[in-house]
């Protein structure tokens, strides 16, 4: 066991065989349907909504861990219950660590001074809500990067920047071409670079990783030249458009570089797939998945 | 009473003859000292911190409530907790909308779609953790501010973006020229006009406000010729280096416009006052905060 995140992940992702991070975005009502439960009844009070999107993940994460590497809660979906829905947060994360599965905890946070600092202790330190990595927002410069890397470096644990998301509008900020000729997010690139060069791995990555969307093929695609030493965390993938094809450019030749997450269409596949049983169907996807970006990703 | 949120910031300002903004931002062994208990034990376990920061909360507001208009619980400080941090949050709000006080939380959330429905329905909507302004990161683009705006409008809440933050490394993104000649801080302003412009309050202003620190004056004056029509959330006065007079620019000739946020200059006020009571020093600071800002806006 390796205490550098970049090498845990590497391993992580070579004791799975697979590149797949599922996500963890639980609507109550629609766990509730997929549990054969009363949507009403799962929202109608914060426990009851917390106790139905923790059964979800359990048959999720016990469903599709054959086939994944990472997890990734999302925590809005958990915030939304105030504390018992934190308290799902931490249970759902308890059971990813005993599925084997990282932890990444997309919560985009952002701040700085001692605030930032609070968030990098209740998310990279030693607390309840301890996860492997972070997502956060670099709109505050590096101010807003450096407190999570002193929680997290010395624990093996990592965060991973916004850079260039999937949505539509990220080209409102994210494309704006700056004098010097770089878009906003090869700005944000190269500070990412630069916020992890003090931290390489033994497999040649860093700690500070990026997230990077799969629905911009050429921007992932420049961005893999421009950042060498960056795992990148691909969203966007199945629902919102991305292809294995389209992410297969994120991997270097050891298949090594990327995780590519999906959400949606792993929790909510027996809606499509005519599946009985959600679980039996999330991992049917997770199976297809992992397969298809390990197809794409070899030479 | 209004329903719009442009229009509840003004009447409680008008209401309170105050600007100041109480930050709540209780770090548990620092709150446990100002109590005169043990910070090792107050930081001990989740439960305990919790309470120590609630308790520490009920006394401040009390006491600073006289010379506030708003409270800005600081969500990292709870979160640092787990669930018996959150519960003390839902409290802290509690106690503040007692108080007679505005709240918004910050959270500086960011994200897209149903996640960011997510978290507007947790902060912005009828739950356990509803406030009536949260602060939301614009490094998505539009697609991370519209869930927000649907779930705050209708129900005379708001949001405020960071446009132009306190922090010295906020120049190396919101500082950096684009091609066109702004900065990305003008542009994001200029994108909080426009998406504020479908909601303007009796009061002029809009329900998208924009946080713009009070640590880079030039930068505050422009903006706010720049943005007529957005209320302006204002870190970094005291410990940070702003003064009344950097900030008096910020309000307009009826004393609108902007709030001005003081978190450890006043919850800490005792550390440099000699006050024996972390209370009293809090009041007295919070009184001299108002009245500085209440001379230094008058034309």
């Amino acid at each position: 066991m390796t205490d550098h995140f970049a090498d845990r992940l590497a391993e992580a992702v070579r004791r799975a065989g697979s590149r797949v991070c599922v996500g963890l975005d639980p609507a109550a009502d629609r766990a509730a349907v997929a549990l054969g439960r009363d949507p009403a009844e799962a929202t109608g009070a914060p426990e009851a909504a917390a106790e139905t999107i923790l059964a979800f993940n359990r048959r999720l994460i016990e469903a599709v861990r054959p086939y994944c590497a990472i997890a990734k809660p999302q925590s809005a979906f958990y915030e939304r219950w105030g504390a018992p829905g934190i308290e799902a947060l931490r249970e759902t994360m308890a059971l990813c660590r005993e599925a084997g599965l990282l932890v990444i905890l997309d919560a985009k946070r952002s701040d700085i001074a001692s605030t930032a600092t609070a968030y990098a202790q209740a998310y990279l330190g030693g607390g309840p809500l301890a996860c492997d990595a972070l997502t956060v927002n670099p709109y505050l410069g590096a101010d807003g990067i450096a407190p999570f890397l002193a929680e997290a470096r010395g624990r093996g644990k990592g965060i991973f920047v916004l850079v260039k998301t999937s949505n539509p509008s990220s080209v409102e900020l994210q494309n704006a071409t700056l004098q010097d000729g770089r878009t906003v997010y090869e700005l944000m690139g190269d500070f990412v670079e630069q916020w992890g060069e003090a931290s390489v791995g033994e497999c040649g990555y860093t700690d500070v990783g990026a997230v990077v969307g799969a629905t911009f093929p050429a921007e992932l695609a420049a961005l893999r030249q421009r950042m060498p030493h960056t795992w990148f965390l691909v969203p966007g993938y199945g629902r919102q458009g991305g292809t294995a094809a389209d992410v297969a450019v994120a991997f270097d030749s050891e298949g090594l570089g990327a995780i590519v997450n999906n959400s949606s269409g792993l929790m909510y596949a027996y809606e499509s797939s005519g599946a009985a049983d959600f679980a039996t169907a999330a991992a049917e996807a997770a199976r297809t998945m992992r397969d298809a970006l390990e197809s794409a990703r070899k030479p």
